[in-house]
């Protein structure tokens, strides 16, 4: 969702190969992925890994996801580090508590030391973010990653303890591209869903 | 360090200011960090936190950390991505078991599923580097950055399962300015500690 969204924005056309679950320790794809993950990201003889990275390229290559101001630039390509390097980890160890602990005795106050992780990341982006509309002036390439890292957490009830977030992502999932995406994305996981 | 050392590699000078541990939520510090962590790096009016958004930024804005070659500067940038979003996550869950479980019923437990994870990325990242020197060509910010993630994993008898990467670090450490960063860095550390 993350590159397909970022695609949609700067308004380039793009193609979808997806990889089996079980093709992803095979060869071919740690060629493409060394630690056997997806998103990869191919252009002509550019094969990229880590949906920030693709991200931030396809923000480099072609106008209307960063910037042109280098301070703002640089702010931009900050927010998306954020996103990634202290916003999400206790999001994915959230993952981790609920899949790979299932059915231990200490589930629960994982559960609760990990919640407790995540609050005060969400209450400390939610101070920052205040009444703006995006993370840092226009919208940009780190809005897609910030509101995506974000979106794991529906259905977990945390995001509505911060009502600036909730708008946040409101605000992103209503851009048209972000619908477009989610569309692609929606009809190509039906096709592939027996 | 992540920032020192990429100052000393592109052969800039910089002045240092110590953050107390205390100050790290008022709002001084927010202000330039909402997320209240360290380090933070300020040039003119640009105030920039991430580390490696920072080590990112210096890398574009001075000459040798990153290729010049479109291709090659963006792979640069995904092995960025790449430690601190795949190879750290684990390492710092594993010092959130060590110090914020300590004495759980449940941390050796934990200990041995965190370290199942990380050494899954070691071994992974030991087959993708092989016999080369750096990740992608030539030293780069990225060699920068995963190579401070792997250090933090001495002392837990993790790294030395992988002889690629003890020779790895010991390569990148074994540069001048890493041993100008480090030597710094010590120097305040020992001028702050009683």
């Amino acid at each position: 969702m993350r590159v397909r969204w970022a695609m949609e924005e700067v308004g380039q056309p793009y193609a979808v190969r997806l990889v089996p679950w079980e093709k992803f320790k095979e060869e071919t794809h740690l060629a493409r992925n060394p630690f056997g993950q997806i998103p990869t990201y191919e252009e002509g003889d550019l094969t990229l890994f880590e949906s920030g990275a693709i991200v931030l390229h396809i923000a480099e290559r072609f106008p209307g996801l960063l910037p042109r101001d280098a301070a703002a630039r640089a702010r931009a390509i900050m927010w998306m580090f954020a996103a990634l390097s202290t916003i999400e980890p206790p999001i994915v160890d959230r993952d981790v508590v609920e899949y790979a602990e299932a059915g231990k005795s200490w589930q629960g106050e994982r559960f609760a030391m990990v919640d407790e992780r995540i609050r005060a990341r969400l209450a400390q982006l939610s101070a920052r973010l205040g009444d703006s509309d995006w993370l840092d002036g226009d919208f940009s390439a780190a809005d897609i990653i910030m509101v995506h890292v974000l979106r794991r957490l529906e259905g977990t009830g945390l995001l509505e303890e911060h009502p600036i977030l909730a708008a946040y992502i409101a605000r992103a999932t209503g851009r048209p591209a972000y619908k477009r995406a989610f569309a692609a994305q929606l009809a190509v996981w039906e096709a592939s869903t027996p």
